[in-house]
C-alpha cells in the first residue's frame, strides 16, 4: 500500500461514562501521529467511537496502542451499558480514503488482527470485508452471546475459533472484531411535496434491500417543513454505488408522482473521491485522475 | 488569512539554459517548507516557470527567497531569450487554492513585494488583482518596454513609479511584477460531430470577449479524431464563472445544430473546489461546506 495513503479507523470501545479512561486512550492514540476527527462518548451505551485518520502506519500503531491501552483500563466483567459489546475494544474497522483500497485495508485488519492477539493476548475475528468465513462478515452474528456468552463458547464451539490470538476469551478485555469496509456517506435528498408516500415508495424502489441499488439504504420520511418529505439514505460503498445514481434514479421515481427533487444534503463527512465521481459523471469527463485534483499533490 | 490555508505561487525566472541556476533558485524555494509542484525551463524563452504550494507564510518566505537568490545569479545585461521579461524574477503570481480567498493573496502580494522592494533594492510593481492602479492591471502593459526600455523610464516617468522599493531600476536584476489571480482551469468539451465550424461558433457564443461568461476564454478546434471537435477553454475564475455553467451553455448551444457532448477533459491541475463546485450544483446539495471533505480535514 501507499506510505502517503489514507485510512480512516473508526475503533469502539467499551467507556463512556469515565473520562479519564476515555482520554486515555485517546491520548494513546493521538501519540501515534494519527488525526484525531472525533470521538462520540455515549454514557447510556457506556462506550465511546473514536475516529481517527492517517497513513497505514500510524492508523496500525494506533490501532494496536489504543486496544492496549484500553483492554488494561475496561473491566468487562463489572461493564453495564445498552449497547452489545464482547470486548475493552469491541470493534476495529478500517476504511480506505485515498490512495489505497479495499483489499490494502483488509490487509491491514488483517495484520492489526494478528498483533493484537499476538501481543496483547486477545481473540480477534475479522468480519465485513475482512471475514475468512462468510458467517462472520456481519458484525452482530460475530458479535452474537456478547462478552458474558462468548466467554463459555471460545473453547469448546468450533464455530466460535478465533482467527487470531489464544483460542480462549480475555479475562479482563474479552475478545475483539477487526475488519474493513468502505466509508459511509449519509446522503439525503428533499422532495417538494408534503405526501411522505411518495419519499417511502421512493425510498423502497431505489434501496438493495428491496430491489434497488445494492449500496443503496434508504428511508422516506418527514420533515419540519411540512412542504417537503426527504429521502434518507446511507450510501455504503460510493465507488461501487455512486451518489450521482441514487440521486438520478430518485429524480426519474419522483418524476412518476409529478414531485420534483428541491435540494440534498450530505450529513457529516464525504471522501473527496465520491464527489469528483459526482463531477467526473455530470460533465462527462475522460482520463481525469484525482492526482490532477491540487490538493491531493499536497497531501502525497 | 487562516495559517493553514494554501496558497500557489508561480514565479517565473529569466535563466532558462543554466541548470545550475536554475537547480540554485528551486532549492531555495523548497528549503522554505513549501510543496514542489513543478519546474518548466524553456532554452529559447531563457525562462523557467516553477510551481509551488504551502501556507502562506511558507509561500511568502519562499517567494523572497526565490528572488534574492536569483536577482544574485541572473543579470539581465547580458540575459536573452524569445520571452519578454523585464527581470530576473519576472513575475511573482499568488493564487488562492484553499482557506483563503482573492483578497487574502492580495495582501500576500503585497508584503512580499514592500519585503523585496525594501530588503532586494529591486522595484516592484503590483499587477492583475493586486495591482494599484487601472493601467497596471495587465502584466504586458506593466512590462512594456523591458529590462533595457524600463532601465531609461523608471525615475523619470510618472507613469513608472514601482509600488516598492527603489525608483530606479536595479542595474543587474531588472524590476519586477508581483500579483494576486484566480487559479485557471483548463477545460475541454468535445463535441461528436467532424464540423470545427460548430466549434468555433459555440466558442465565440460562450466566452467573455464577444457576449458569453465573463470568467471563460474558448476556442473552436479541430482534434485527431475526425469525428469529435473541440472548444477549448481556459476558465480564469472557477468561482464567478463555474465549469458546470459553461458545460450546459456549451450542450444547450451544440443542441441547435443537433450536436451531442461527447466528452471532456480537464488538463493539468484544478482545485478541489472547482469539481466540489460542480457535484454542488447537480445534486442540488444545500448548506454543504467544503470542510465536510474528509481531505480537507487531514490538511488542516
Amino acid at each position: 500500500m501507499d506510505r502517503n495513503a489514507v485510512v480512516e479507523c473508526i475503533p469502539n470501545f467499551s467507556e463512556g461514562r469515565r473520562p479519564e479512561v476515555i482520554e486515555a486512550i485517546i491520548e494513546a492514540i493521538r501519540a501515534c501521529g494519527v488525526t484525531m476527527m472525533g470521538a462520540a462518548p455515549d454514557a447510556d451505551h457506556n462506550r465511546v467511537v473514536v475516529t481517527f485518520v492517517g497513513n497505514p502506519e500510524a492508523v496500525k500503531r494506533a490501532a494496536v496502542r489504543g486496544a492496549e491501552v484500553a483492554s488494561k483500563l475496561i473491566d468487562l466483567t463489572t461493564h453495564k451499558g445498552n449497547h452489545p459489546r464482547m470486548g475493552a475494544v469491541d470493534v476495529i474497522p478500517f476504511v480506505p480514503i485515498s490512495g489505497c483500497d479495499m483489499k490494502d485495508c483488509v490487509a491491514l485488519a488483517r495484520e492489526v488482527g494478528e498483533e493484537i492477539g499476538t501481543t496483547l493476548n486477545i481473540p480477534v475475528f475479522l468480519y465485513e470485508e475482512a471475514a475468512t468465513r462468510p458467517d462472520r462478515k456481519n458484525l452482530a452474528d460475530v458479535r452474537r452471546g456478547e462478552f458474558e456468552g462468548l466467554r463459555e463458547r471460545i473453547g469448546t464451539d468450533s464455530a466460535r475459533v478465533p482467527d487470531y490470538g489464544p483460542n480462549a476469551i480475555h479475562p479482563t478485555a474479552g475478545c475483539i472484531a477487526v475488519g474493513a469496509r468502505m466509508p459511509l456517506v449519509a446522503f439525503n435528498v428533499n422532495l417538494g411535496t408534503s405526501d411522505v408516500e411518495v419519499a417511502k415508495k421512493i425510498a423502497k424502489a431505489i434501496r438493495g434491500s428491496s430491489g434497488g441499488l445494492v449500496g443503496c439504504k434508504a428511508l422516506g420520511i418527514t420533515l419540519a417543513d411540512p412542504n417537503r418529505v426527504q429521502v434518507t439514505m446511507n450510501m455504503v460503498n460510493y465507488k461501487d454505488t455512486p451518489l450521482h445514481r441514487a440521486f438520478e434514479l430518485i429524480r426519474i421515481e419522483a418524476e412518476r408522482y409529478g414531485v420534483p427533487i428541491v435540494g440534498s444534503e450530505i450529513v457529516g463527512l464525504v471522501p473527496m473521491d465520491a464527489l469528483i465521481g459526482v463531477a467526473r459523471h455530470y460533465l462527462r469527463l475522460e482520463g481525469f485522475k484525482s492526482d490532477q485534483v491540487l490538493e491531493k499533490r499536497l497531501m502525497g
